[in-house]
């Protein structure tokens, strides 16, 4: 057997959103446990460090002057508040990757997809996680147990809020079954990495070889 | 486990390209044979049957009468002359198929795919199979035996034209080892099966469940 051939390739921004409940996180630890290519994401935020979260791999840990800096300076690729907090993508770091051929998984709601959409929208593979149904994502959030009856009927309303805007997403995946849609992803993810697009050293392969 | 869900699907046209020898009619072989969702598009053609060959299932085979009135009448997605026979792609068929969920295989090359592309856009997936070098093409050319030195030398110089149209193709595949091409086949037509904009009954789907 001869040694495979390595193309230079430019990492692809992937992102996963979904309302609450749909597996999300699950699916994306899944992701980034069984493939080395791909790496989550890291957020700078204003939000102060939890017990055992480390800085620069859980998230860029910054106060309200620098975030705020940041923004003017236009380092982000897409920034949000969220309740108190304030939380933002960090453009060279990202870039960075895709340049060495990283791709990058991002775990953001609607708005975060239509900033990066709006910023890097050659890089970006949009997917959206459905649950299979109404009945059923209540069901998960009510087993998630100690929240209130209140707090189960405003994660329903943001989550009715999410779904509505599926349509602005390339692939959707009904997750009904955690391993079924796993390999849903990863196929997109193995599909997309094959795109001529992204394959930046085909021109040069080709050239050089016929 | 509740059953999986189905949403409705219509299908797409998955296109392979690739000079002679680069292994395409062993990919496409395996695929027809792993995946029951998928069937090869059956051409229209002037040329006799060979002995073995099932009408309707390798070819329809016409007379020259009858392909020119399919033609004029606008019949064929894509039609073209190889040596002194003719070969046409007929649109009923395939759209049936398409319409069905079922997707379709085309085993043709560049000047097809271009008529491919400007009939149906929406419907197809274009991929090239690429052979790991000029050096192994030549080889896998030679040791297909008995053909002399002159058919190895034009089917090298119309390997070098297909080859030259690898850019216009969506998805490039190295074939450097079948079973890892296979597997890279497979992913592109999961991922796209998933595309939001294929799975037509999607819009009924979230409407009635959430």
């Amino acid at each position: 057997m001869s040694k495979p051939i390595n193309i230079n390739r430019r990492g692809l921004m992937l992102v996963l959103s979904s309302p609450s409940g749909a597996g999300k996180t699950t699916l994306a630890r899944q992701l980034l446990a069984d493939d080395e290519a791909i790496a989550m994401s890291v957020s700078v935020t204003t939000r102060a460090a939890r017990p055992g979260e480390v800085e620069g791999e859980d998230y860029i840990f910054v106060d309200r002057t620098e975030y705020d800096r940041r923004v003017d300076a236009n380092e982000f690729l897409e920034h949000a508040q969220v309740f108190d907090h304030f939380y933002g993508t960090p453009t060279a770091a990202v870039y960075g990757s895709l340049e060495d051929g990283m791709d990058v998984l991002f775990d953001i709601d609607w708005q975060g997809t239509q900033q990066l959409q709006e910023n890097a929208p050659n890089d970006l593979v949009k997917v959206f996680i459905l649950p299979p149904s109404n009945t059923e994502l209540e069901r998960r959030l009510r087993s998630r147990a100690q929240d209130s009856e209140d707090v189960v009927k405003s994660r329903m309303s943001q989550a009715a809020t999410e779904i509505s805007h599926w349509p602005e997403y390339d692939y959707i995946i009904i997750n009904e079954d955690v391993a079924d849609s796993l390999q849903q992803l990863k196929a997109i993810l193995a599909a997309e990495r094959l795109r001529r697009a992204r394959q930046t050293g085909l021109s040069e392969f080709v050239t050089g070889n016929f």
